[in-house]
């Protein structure tokens, strides 16, 4: 079968894939640090050649204000499913430098797992895409599916002239679906199905009574203390229990099924570890839903900051004159953040007490993504991860956003396949950041068995016409 | 009569009080700026000075670790009440000096207003109390009463070294009242005795969750927020009508008499020059009670300063792991400080959400204070007033606190008379800081008058030996 051919071509070139791998990863591709700019483009321009030397002749970088994109396709039959591969080859930050054992940019490997900054996010895993793809054009010639790349060196600054990039590129990157590996499995030996992901609405509010703070003797108990009337708005917004106490906020929230449920109940959660791990005397929350459910598949409204008064050592009697909060709500898929926001905005002006005013400035909103559970990249990623894993895939959702994944949602209409292969203790952003290797060549292997399952399945509508 | 000579006298060395005052203005006795060290010794010794010139032979210079108290006292007959006369020769800071009209420290009279730094607080109002008392020894040769002066250096920079002293010098300063002549009349025209001040009592509590601030994202929903959880317990300190929700709270609050409340309705108190002057969009407190009722007896719990999280610009989609908040209760007569701190930590412990913890800080407290309104002092000075400014005495209270007056009660156990003759906007604590000399001599006739209808009241009981 031809699939065999390219997962043994996989697995007779792991000096090779090290080799490369250990130079891509030597190039201090800082997207955040000026001093680097240079290595930034010789690091698009490594990915590039690279990509070129694998069989993708067209790949080429396209300018932005920033960073340079790799971007590049091979569609070879527009009758096939078209499948878009994005990545990004820019990385944190290594402050402290201290802390890393080897040096960040001088890839070492111990006990089959390869150290350096980008190792996992994300340089390893773009080059676990490259190497898949390779596979099929050095064993079979062609891809049984049309493929389109688009990697940029912006993502850790926060992807500033993608949107605008995807905007003015939707005929070029338009595809059935998108596949990211820039997340982790669930756990070691848990690979897994990332298919959906919390959206975000975000508001600021404001609290004002008196022109300026009073002296609370002088005008104690005559005027409602802003300070006061926040703290009732925000206590306002839950029930006891946790939930959201502001009517229409659950408009739009999916049921989850019992499928997922019973997904998430496989999952090794151990609610113990998961406490210490964060510190807090005990965990809080809807207690109609598990830990996990909540977090991945529950809508939030999060405080993420008060302010008011005097807040510095000693005292200071007085009233504020203001008070203020930031708030994010994280969305679930089917939300509308636009709807989200009116409601609480709403809740928050027939909830506010007399005698101060309320000031609410919205802030953006993105809805939450999810890729349906029978979509047919959630069961070709199914087939080949029990393929290479010999394990049932384990379907898995985040409770952050991804907003590349919102863009090909609401630019590009197209869902997003999350497939990373990276460990959650991985080290992304921090010293000593790291990449088993045992999970770059399973991971190699799962993407390239991917796109055999992805070109058996039906129901992919997209026909790519760009060739 | 012989309080008619005392008035005479008063009335025919205007010339010479403006005069001297004009000396005593002119030092620039700033207490908070280090460069003005030798000017505030200059004032307490001026102050002496004129005292000694005045009749009172023994007065002196008594040093503290800061700067010196003048002392000195007259007890011409131990079986005479005898008054403790308080009052600051220290002033604040002249910033911002562009915008004085006048020079701070060169008065200046415009239509009968003095215009200078210390007029109304408090220089002016001490060296009133002094003229009062040398008329009685140009005239008569002696007072009706003993006398005890106690002027400090430190009363703008919180009267630091004095309660220390007053501890140990109880015996030198015992007397059947104290008389402060630092606050203002009610309104212009409208005289006024203050027989009550509202105390304090400080908490700071402190809500920690997680160990970190956390990803909203990836732990949203798991965990308590600790700022969802502080602005429920600061919510839950107050109904909605605005009074305090804390069991055991008003233990000890007096009823208002008839008698006062009538007091307090018949000042010219308006209700909406009140609310322009403060900014907030309408009123807001107890609904049993006026405004100036509430200031006035009535205590409050008010938040002076909250914070948690992110409060910078922008965004962060945080938990946070901890939240703040300062605290501070205004307290009427009878309540008892510790007991309202045990109360409210009984109460923030017992609504505290599951999920996070609370520490509680409790800090200072002392009670309000009160001066019965048939004790000797208040019925002299209404009758002083009257005789002087030919209209009944108005009753108030004040809203704030006077630390010195809860060191008389606590450890002189003696009431303090609040008899002040400058106005509520005479810019005390601003840029051109005045008074009207109408009120500094109508002043120092009240006082005179006060010391002769005292000494025809029963009911003082203390009797002083230290001749």
């Amino acid at each position: 079968m031809t699939q065999e051919l390219v997962l043994q071509y996989l697995r007779s070139h792991h000096d090779q894939y090290l080799a490369d791998l250990t130079e891509f990863l030597s190039i201090a591709s800082i997207s955040s640090l000026t001093q680097h700019h240079q290595d930034v483009r010789s690091a698009a321009s490594w990915l590039c050649e690279r990509l070129i030397k694998a069989g993708m002749t067209n790949a080429h970088l396209d300018e932005t204000p920033g960073n340079p994109l790799v971007v590049g396709s091979i569609i070879g039959d527009p009758h096939r499913p078209t499948i878009l591969i994005y990545g990004h080859y820019d990385v944190q930050p290594v402050d402290p430098l201290e802390k890393w054992v080897h040096p960040p940019f001088a890839p070492a490997v111990v006990d089959d797992v390869l150290y350096a900054r980008g190792s996992s996010d994300d340089k390893g895993q773009v080059y676990m895409q490259l190497v898949a793809l390779e596979a099929w054009w050095k064993t079979v010639g062609t891809l049984p599916v049309n493929v389109k790349v688009l990697f940029e060196g912006e993502e850790e600054i926060g992807s500033i002239h993608l949107s605008q990039y995807i905007e003015t590129h939707q005929k070029d990157l338009r595809a059935d679906f998108a596949v990211i590996s820039d997340t982790p499995m669930f756990a070691a030996e848990v690979p897994a199905v990332c298919y959906g992901l919390r959206g975000l609405a975000a508001l600021e509010i404001s609290v004002t009574g008196p022109f300026q703070d009073l002296h609370s003797g002088v005008y104690g108990g005559t005027v409602m203390n802003p300070a006061h009337a926040l703290a009732s708005l925000i206590a306002s917004l839950h029930r006891l229990d946790g939930t959201v106490n502001v009517e229409g906020f659950y408009d739009g929230v999916e049921v989850l099924t019992e499928k997922e449920r019973e997904a998430f109940q496989s999952l090794p959660f151990d609610h113990d570890t998961f406490l210490d791990s964060i510190g807090s005397p005990s965990l809080f929350g809807d207690p109609h839903f598990t830990p996990l459910e909540r977090i991945w598949a529950r809508p939030t409204v999060e405080v993420n900051g008060i302010w008011s008064g005097f807040i510095g050592e000693g005292r200071k009697t007085i009233v504020p004159a203001e008070a203020h909060a930031k708030i994010t709500c994280r969305l679930v898929p089917y939300q509308d953040p636009q709807h989200v926001l009116d409601v609480i905005e709403a809740h928050l002006k027939s909830h506010c007490p007399q005698g101060v005013q309320l000031q609410i400035h919205r802030g953006e909103g993105d809805p939450g993504t999810k890729t349906p559970l029978d979509h047919p990249s959630v069961l070709a990623a199914e087939q080949a991860i029990e393929d290479i894993y010999h394990k049932k895939a384990a379907y898995i959702r985040m409770g952050g956003s991804i907003p590349v994944v919102v863009t090909f949602q609401e630019v590009l209409q197209m869902p997003t396949l999350l497939l990373g292969f990276a460990l959650p203790d991985e080290n992304f952003h921090a010293p000593n950041e790291h990449f088993h290797l045992n999970n770059f060549y399973r991971g190699a292997e799962t993407l390239a068995l991917l796109w055999h399952y992805v070109s058996k399945k039906d129901g992919l509508q997209f026909r790519d016409s760009t060739r």
